[in-house]
Parts: C-alpha cells; sequence; structure tokens
C-alpha cells in the first residue's frame, strides 16, 4: 500500500488520552504511545521501549516523564533516556523515536514523516466562527473501525455517487447524486467536489416540504481528511448564478431558515488491511435538543463498511484484479494520483515507507547494548 | 491443490437461492454469486462487480438483470454490463464472467471450467424411478462445513475401511468393512467399489434380527459426487450367483421386507483448505415416519469432521510429510491418479487452475477504464 | 528461533495422562502423542499415524499397543507397525517415531534430541529431602499459556529486576531486585544468579514485621527449567559471611521461624509462537492450611503474560528490531549465548532443527506405501 508519511493523521480523540495515562494506537502499522505530561502536554513516542521492545503505553506517567514498567527505563518528554535503574552510567543520545503531535479540531494529529519538515498549516482548517463548537449548531461523533484498508474508505468517499444505492435507505438521497457528475478539481494537497442540487430536499433528500436548491463542497485532503458543507438557497439561485458558488457560501447563515450542515471526518490506517474512521457531523439546531441522533449516520457507515469490508475480502482472494473507473471515478483517480506522486517524491528523498517503519532512533547504532558491553 | 476445473460442482441446495435474492457461494475460491431472474431461471457471476470488485450477491434482483449496489452497474443475464449509472457510453461487451449453472437433484450444479465445454450429461444420474422423491421412501438431508481440503473428505468416502474403527460407536458396522476388500473398478470419470456383505445384519450391520446378504455399491464421480447403494437378499444369494452383482440389483424392490438404503454425497472445495460437504440419505419407509431420523448420521458425519480436520492440522505442521497406503487405498489411489490426469490434460489445454481463477472476463483489458478514459 | 533438541522437555504433568487415554500434547512446534501401557508405563511418539497422517492422540490405548482410531494400524510401544486391518503383509521396520519420555518431579518428560544422547541425569534435581512432597511444606502449582515464543518467558525468568515495576502491585518487592545486581555464573547447561537481601522483608518484600537477610539463588537449565531457592538468616548473616553463599543453604532448616521458599518452573515451545509455562512453588507451612494460596502468584504470572504478549506483538510489528541488553542483562545473555552455541553445535553434527521435525520415522521410504505397491 501506498501512503504518505509527510502528513498529519488523526490518531484518536483528543478526550481519549486522559492525564497522566498513556494511551497506544496504530498509524502506518506503526505502534505509538501519546501521553500527556502533568501539565497536559502531548508527547507521543513509538510505542516500544528501546530495551526490549515492551509496550511504553503500558507504562506509568511519573510527572513529565514516562517510565517503561517492565525493567524501569524512564524517558523525558523528548524520548531521551534518563534513566535505567541500577546502572550508573548511560550512553548519551539514547532515544525512543518521536512523533510531532498536536490537538486541534477535538483530535490529536500525529506527524508521521521527517520532524524538521512537520508543518501545523497543513492540518486543514474548519470554517470559521462555526469549528466544532457553537450555540446554533448541534453535532454528533464516533468512530467505526473496518477490516479494509484505509485506501478503499477515501474512494469511497471521493465517489459519492453510491449514495443512491448502498445508503438508499438510510440517507435516502435522490438520484442527482448518481445521475449527474459533481465538479471535480485537483488542488496541492487535496481534491475537491462540489456540486448543485436543484429544485429539491436539502442534499438532494427524498424527504422534504418545499425543494430548495443546495450548494454542497467536499474536500479530501491528504492523508485522508474530508469537510463536507452544505447550505441551501432559495430555488432558482443557481441558474441565476450560472451554476456558481454561491459568494456568501462559506459564511454561517444568519437566518435559522437557511439549511446549513457539514462533516469532518477523518481516515486512518492502522495496520495494511484496517483503519479507523473517525467522524464529526453538524447541523443547525432546529429546537432545544441536548444531544445529535445518529441513528441515520450509523447506519449509512454501517452499510461503508458492510460494502468496504467485502470488496476487500474480493480483493484478498484475487489480488490481481484492478478497478475498472467509470466516469464517476475522477475524484477517486485524481487523489490516488496525487498519492503516488507524493509518496513517490518522499521515496526519491530518502524517507522510507517500510512497514517496520524509519530507522530505529538510537543514535548508538553501532553497538546496540544500554551499558557498552559489560553486560555480555 | 489439483483439482479439476471441467466438472459440476455442487455449489448449494436448489431452495437456498430463493426469488430475487442473490447468494454467495464460494467454490474452488472463486467468489461467485447465484440469483434467479423474475422467471425463476439461476445465473451464476463471479461475484465481484467489475467496477471495484465489490460482492454482487449484496446486489439487487431486478427482473431480469441484477444490479451491484455499491455504485449501480447493472448486468443482464449473461453477465454484460447494460448500464453505469450518470454515463452514456459504455464499451461493448463489457462483462463479468458467468458461469454454466443447472439446478438437478435438488442442488445448484456450477461448472467451473471452459463454458464451451459444459455438459449436463456428466452430472451423474440417480436410479430411476425413486429418484430423490418417492412415497415408498422417506429421505434425510444437510451439510457439513469441514476446516479441511476437499481431497481429505474424497479419500474418506473412498476408503470406507475406516468405518469399523472411526463410526464404531455411531453406524455399528461390523468388521467384514475392514478385513474384506471391496472389487475396485476404475471408470471414465468415476471409482466403482462393490463388495458382499454375507450372512449378517444389512450392510454388515451389528444391531440385527434375521442376517440377510447385502450387496453395496459406491461410485465417486469426478469432481466428488458419490452415489451409494445397497440392497439385502436371502442368506445365501451371494455364494448363488458366485459374487457377481444380483441382476435386479438397480431396480427398486417391490417387497418391502426388502432393505434398500442410498445416499448421494458431494464434496466442494470453497477454498484450499475448506470444504462443504452435502449429503442426502433415503431408505424405505418402515411406518408412517413423517421425517427421517439423522441422528445416526450426523454423529458419524461428526466423527469424520472431527479426524479430517485434525489430519488436515498435522498436515499443515509439516507438509513435506507423505501418506503411506495400504490395499485398503486401492480406491484413493486410483481416483487421485484421475485427478492428477484430467487437471494436467486441462493444464495443457490452456485452461487455468490459479486460485485468481480464470482471466478477468472483460474484453476491454487494454484500457481497465469503463468510460474509455475520460475519468482521468 | 533457536532452540537445543538434545534437552528434555516438560510436556505434561503426570496426571494429565491418565491410564489408558492417549494424550496429544506439542512440543518444539511437533505434535507428539503420550500415552501409558496397561502397567501405566509411558511412551511418547510422533501424534501422527504414518497412514494418512491422522492423530493417534485420537486413538484406543489396547493394552501393551496403541491402535489409530482411523483405519485401525496398530503401533506396539515402540512405535513399530504391527496390524494393518485386512492386509496379511507388513514391511518390517515400519514405524512411527517414538521419543524418550520419562515421568519426574511430577511431570513428563521428553527427550526432543537424538536418542542415543538420551541422558536422565541432565533433569535438574531438586533439593532433598523436600522434594516436591514433605509434610512440613506446602505447595502449589499451574501453568498457562503465552502467546509468545519460550525465549521471551526464559528472558523475563533470567533478569528479575522487573518484578520492582511490572509486579510493583502484586509481589510487592521493593527496589533492591532493581537496584543491585545479584552475581551471575554461567555453568555447563545453566546459568546461576544469586544474591543477599540484607536487613529487610524476606526475599525483599515490603511487608514484614522483623528484618532478615535473604540469601536467594535461581539456576536457569537448559532448555528452559528453573530452580528457586530462598532462606532467611537473621539481619547481619551476609556481612559476617562477606557476602558468600552460607554452608547450610541447600539444607532445609529444622526451625520453623526460618523462612524458607522455593519453586520449580518449566518453559515449554510449543509452537514458534507459544509456549507453555508450568511451575510449583513450595513455602514452610504455616499452619495447617489444606492448600496453598496462589492468588499473589497468579496475578504476578498474568502480569508477565500481559507484558510478553504485548512484547510479542509489538516484536511482529517490527521483527527487525533488536533488543539493547543493559547491565541487568547480564544473565540473558549469557544464557542465549550457550542455547545458540549449543544449537550450533547439534546443527553442526547434523541434528535438525526444522519445523518439519526429525526426517519421517519409516526404514522403507524407498516406497512410501505400506503394501509393498500392492495399492496402485
Amino acid at each position: 500500500m501506498t501512503y504518505v508519511r509527510n502528513a498529519w493523521y488523526v490518531a484518536a480523540w483528543a478526550d481519549e488520552c486522559g492525564a497522566q495515562r498513556p494511551m497506544g494506537v496504530r498509524v502506518l502499522n506503526e505502534p505509538i504511545v501519546i501521553w500527556r505530561n502533568a501539565g497536559g502536554e502531548l508527547a507521543a513516542f513509538e510505542d516500544r521501549c528501546i530495551h526490549r521492545l515492551a509496550p511504553l503505553s503500558l507504562g506509568r506517567c511519573e510527572g513529565e516523564k514516562l517510565r517503561c514498567m517492565y525493567h524501569g527505563l524512564l524517558y523525558d518528554r523528548t524520548g531521551c533516556v534518563i534513566e535505567v535503574p541500577g546502572q550508573d552510567k548511560i550512553p548519551s543520545s539514547l532515544h525512543v523515536r518521536s512523533y510531532p503531535v498536536i490537538e486541534r479540531h477535538k483530535w490529536i494529529w500525529i506527524w508521521m514523516g521527517g520532524v524538521s519538515q512537520a508543518n501545523e498549516t497543513l492540518i486543514p482548517s474548519v470554517i470559521p466562527p462555526i469549528g466544532l463548537e457553537h450555540p446554533d449548531y448541534i453535532y454528533g461523533h464516533g468512530y467505526l473501525d473496518f477490516a479494509a484498508e484505509a485506501r478503499l474508505i477515501n474512494d469511497n468517499l471521493l465517489d459519492l455517487s453510491h449514495v443512491s444505492f448502498l445508503h438508499a435507505e438510510s440517507f435516502r438521497l435522490g438520484e442527482t447524486w448518481t445521475r449527474e457528475r459533481p465538479q471535480v478539481t485537483q488542488l496541492e494537497r487535496s481534491v475537491r467536489s462540489e456540486r448543485w442540487f436543484k429544485n429539491q430536499g436539502f442534499n438532494g433528500s427524498l424527504d422534504f416540504k418545499i425543494p430548495v436548491d443546495t450548494y454542497f463542497v467536499q474536500e479530501l485532503f491528504i492523508p485522508g481528511v474530508l469537510l463536507m458543507t452544505a447550505r441551501s438557497y432559495s430555488g432558482g439561485t443557481a441558474d441565476a448564478l450560472n451554476g456558481q458558488q454561491p459568494s456568501d457560501f462559506r459564511r454561517p447563515p444568519e437566518s435559522s431558515s437557511t439549511q446549513y450542515s457539514f462533516s469532518i471526518q477523518a481516515v486512518t490506517p492502522l495496520t495494511c488491511k484496517t483503519a479507523r474512521y473517525f467522524y464529526i457531523v453538524g447541523d443547525r439546531r432546529r429546537g432545544d435538543e441536548t444531544s445529535y441522533d445518529m441513528t441515520t449516520y450509523e447506519k449509512g457507515f454501517a452499510e461503508d463498511k458492510m460494502m468496504i469490508e467485502a470488496q476487500q475480502r474480493n480483493i484478498d482472494t484475487a489480488p490481481s484484479r484492478r478497478f475498472m473507473p467509470t466516469s464517476a471515478d475522477r475524484g477517486v483517480v485524481l487523489f490516488n494520483r496525487l498519492i503516488e506522486r507524493m509518496a513517490g517524491e518522499e521515496g526519491r528523498s530518502g524517507e522510507s515507507i517500510t512497514s517496520d517503519g524509519p530507522p530505529h532512533g538510537s543514535d548508538k547504532k553501532e553497538s546496540d547494548c544500554i551499558d557498552e558491553g559489560d553486560c555480555r
């Protein structure tokens, strides 16, 4: 599988990683421990003690430090070994691999590539001021693990023509999704797809009273982060604008009669054949609801999971078979070509993409012995 | 594993595949969808949509057609793609692989080899007029999945000397089965084994009142379809006939005091290491039973399953070990040699026997793109 | 994985193998059947009938013989085939592989190497007269299966500095275990580690009333058999003896106020990635207890299992990563170097260490057919 390493991957919900409780996750098949120091600041290490490869996620937070609870090696926040119990001398610069880590949009993001290239601005922005908290909106969220490679989930999100078939019983969206093609644009690190639904239910919904025009935009960012926004307009707007994006589309509407919904989703490869699908959905609040009703989304996502896992099993039975793109696959083709190109450039610049991950973090490769040979 | 492709494999019970409900099965490690059109006629396709390899068994029957429910491609009964939603132009001759399929003896049979060689007469006939429905007889049936390769089940059926040991507590058949060897004959596409049980319980049963002579015939057809028949005669018949088959053996007896039993069984490789064992057993009705008591058969088949799965695990631990045939293995050796020869001939004539199955069904291999490149 | 074959492996508890009930075990990934003849004497064979590789552990003890219950081959106690039902002639010297087997210390020990080199004196002795039965002592025992290679468990036992961290909540032993290094000695087929705990709880326990000195010895024998003994002395003894082993250490104490505990443990590789950990622990009886309270041991062993299985998963994710020994790993390094050397010498002398095990036991390799070709 081909993945871009110089990218921010969503590793967990921020509130999953509590104070002083190290948490083990997996990204790109690398075991990673995420932990907070006494001040709540995040750190992320390879989840293998350099001594005997025991998981540090079974370790203990000690203020600003993290201790392996197998034989007691102690690490500081940068991943340096600062204590080997019972041993006075420790080779300098002995450390475990450390990953850049950021908390944003309720998620913990990890940079899987070269540390010097880590760049916070590559985390996609959500539209202010709605963000993920706003009194006029109500939110739902969750995650779902797939027994399938992440690419198949990205592809699913890149070609929403499937909603008319796979989700006919759940989302109940009409045939516009499959009969008409959106406008697809490739950008520097994303593929955007946008379209009008004219004179029908919001977003093409089959369940509506008064028809509207809806402008819908989705953008999938490297490595697999999706932003989706839809906003309703009065019938005829699309034609009046000659199919262009309305100028006020990215401003949250003031009138509560305007429908406005959005979703932020992230697909993270756990292993070669498993992935975690994180999602946040938001809608304009209709009354005084205290929680978002996720029934429809959960049914729809379960349909995706069933289909994609079955697709994966079919692929595994005959790995040489190739997909045959239709005209609806334009976004799929562009995004995968972008990944291939970026991953290829990383490969040429010496960034490894093996299942073992990058080389071991120790600077002391020549001896591979913590006590400089005295144990032998 | 070596299997013959130019053969009819039992894929399912006919009543498992209901009206307008596509059914996924697996034969020779190929995923296959079987479905009935509005008129109840069967079709069988490779269970992978050509677009993104999603299973068509998760699809929807639409009268005479079958639709993939991922992105909506529509197939006619021959496997041709006749609609790609939202796309006007479809390359001609785009189709999924279609398999010859027949409903007979309560089973759905699939031809796994070259379509031009499919020949209905290669499905073994059951003896008329008994067939599988006759008021004087009562029937039982079922199937059992084995975590073992089909060959081990075939071998088990080809050497019934095991009944004296493995089935000592279930079928309670005497030592004749293991102490005397049947007459074994190789035919064009089968191996037949026949014998007399003289002056003992029917079929050598340890539980009897009046001893009889029994003539017993079993024949295992390529790829793994077994017919077994046994008929009782008065004591002394075997010697009077000098051990020959009685001339009336294949005619169902008129007298209800004559014992007559038969079984039809089929062993289908699902994957390299799993198989489904289908069975129908019939006995002369003794009274007004409404259902066949399968207790003994089910106990006996469970003994086979336990032993054969343990044998498979032993084989997997040391794959280089070979069997060492005894004189009881004559049928085993002949049948496996027949399979090797037939599979070898298929290989020479260009029929592939890989786990990927035959080449992809599309005539449009050069582009591998349904919309002729417009998606790129 | 590297293992020594010329060694006694613990295969089972002696009372697990009852009269006339063959028992299947696995050692070094070889399936083995252990059985007792009518007189209770043990025999151990490869657990594969030479005919069709069915497990003999599904067979039947018949007095001095063992019968395969698939097709009925009968074996004598040496593993020779002495009956093929229905076949008069049997090739001479047809036999299944037989393993030297001994019952000792409540365990069944199997010799996995060359039969001519099997030597009972290589089973470690426990200290008489305590042995494993003594009215002044009380015993507990059990076993635990690990989803990890045996080596990781041996390593765990060779570096007990982990007790201060991993077992902080269960065994509650102090920091001496991790802060001070024991004296480590390599012997011919073992690595011994010994130390004093001065003026603290017995064995360094955090829970005590009157401090004592404790002398503690553990020795791990090839292939993975551990003896541990600890005995208390009055405070000051260690210094008075200048750190030497007390001369009465190996004599069980007469005074009931002297604390004396011991453990015998064995680590047996089942497959490459699974192992069984057998343990017996004994303590001086304090009152009239009728059973040993294993709560603390079971909690501690479960901590080992959790950590070691997690360590194994980490290793599997990146098999190229190496351990980096600390000064606490001296015993680990010596023992593994000993195994490498001994296994290497076995390799040079022609002893195979493949997953298939040694060559097939039949002398009749040229034909591989029990009835000398008549079956063909």
